[in-house]
């Protein structure tokens, strides 16, 4: 569904790691179709805003690709604006699970450091991809990070990381700091204005993150 | 004029360290006046703007504290946005001044991991105190960073003195990096929401700058 691409991450965002379970009829069944119908809708317009651009994805096009009626894709997100915020929640959420409970490195089981240098890739890719959602509903300069549970989630998941590779000090500043250079004006602006390849990015965040656990 | 403190920044805010060239009348004579009225304006209004935020200065308060005519600051200004450009613009420029031409350890002449050092704990003390101003100018996230002469200098300034103390690397980003940890959002929440103090911050950006060049 999504470009080839040889990171677990993107394999994570375009199938189910897990077998779903399958309820005997009745509502739990009708939730449980619901909630794939919802996904399977949403991982189409994934597919197509990675590929086209958030700007250029149309309710119709979704419908079509999706194979189901415009009324059914307007029916579960209202209008364009809250399919959009529907993605990027579901597209978050498909990381969230990748860095998680996904394969290692970047899922649990591998060094602490070759999981931030796999988080820090997988988030720069999926950013980069995902940009003009990210773009479009950046909060207000002066409520930037207060109420986002998808920023504290990530800054948890780095700030274990740190701790786990022994860094000491002032882990909380650190992790704030780490998850900065990884802001997506920044990410688009170096990548597009700048013509910085994902890779290169990716490659001066593991730098980074190499000087800051004392690695390399 | 400013709050007390410590450090050469704040007095480079509020006084010019070299006396200003008086030239024998004539339209030079007007401009250079016009020039000295205008910064004296823009540092009473400063003053105003760290002691009360930028949200309750008023055109009327800055023509008071001055000693001048309201229609004084307006002719010169436009309007209280206007005002407000202005200030951001010659806030920036005294904090430039500072650090490419002030005393050490913020100007030339000290160690560069030591330049390093100042150059965060007085960024993070001038956006705090300006803070009102920077988030109220936040370009929209699709074009920041875009056409952003004061951001491509302070980058300018912190690549060279990353050099000049010896790190290698891709140093291009290793600086990009360095200055997103200073994004005025983000020390905004950090000390108004998560109540970290400057100085905290100022130590974190110490920590990350010495991991960054191998220091400490």
């Amino acid at each position: 569904m999504f470009p080839a691409s040889s990171d677990n991450y993107a394999r994570d965002m375009s199938t189910p790691r897990t077998p779903e379970i399958t309820l005997a009829g009745g509502p739990r069944r009708e939730r449980s179709d619901a909630v794939r119908n919802r996904n399977r809708l949403l991982d189409v317009a994934a597919r197509l805003v990675a590929e086209h651009g958030a700007g250029n994805v149309t309710m119709d096009q979704v419908a079509t690709a999706a194979g189901v009626g415009k009324g059914t894709v307007f029916r579960r997100f209202g209008d364009r604006a809250g399919l959009m915020r529907a993605l990027l929640d579901h597209a978050e959420k498909r990381f969230q699970e990748a860095f998680l409970t996904g394969p290692a490195p970047l899922g649990p089981g591998a060094d602490p450091v070759d999981r931030l240098h796999a988080f820090g890739a997988a988030a720069i890719e999926h950013r980069l991809r995902y940009r003009d959602l990210y773009l479009a509903a950046e909060q207000p300069a002066d409520q930037r990070y207060s109420n986002d549970p998808p920023h504290d989630l990530l800054a948890r998941h780095v700030a274990t990381l740190l701790v786990a590779a022994g860094v000491h000090g002032d882990v909380d500043l650190l992790t704030q700091g780490l998850l900065a250079t990884l802001e997506v004006p920044l990410l688009h602006h170096l990548s597009t204005r700048r013509g910085m390849p994902a890779d290169r990015l990716a490659a001066g965040w593991g730098d980074l993150v190499d000087r800051v656990t004392g690695e390399g």
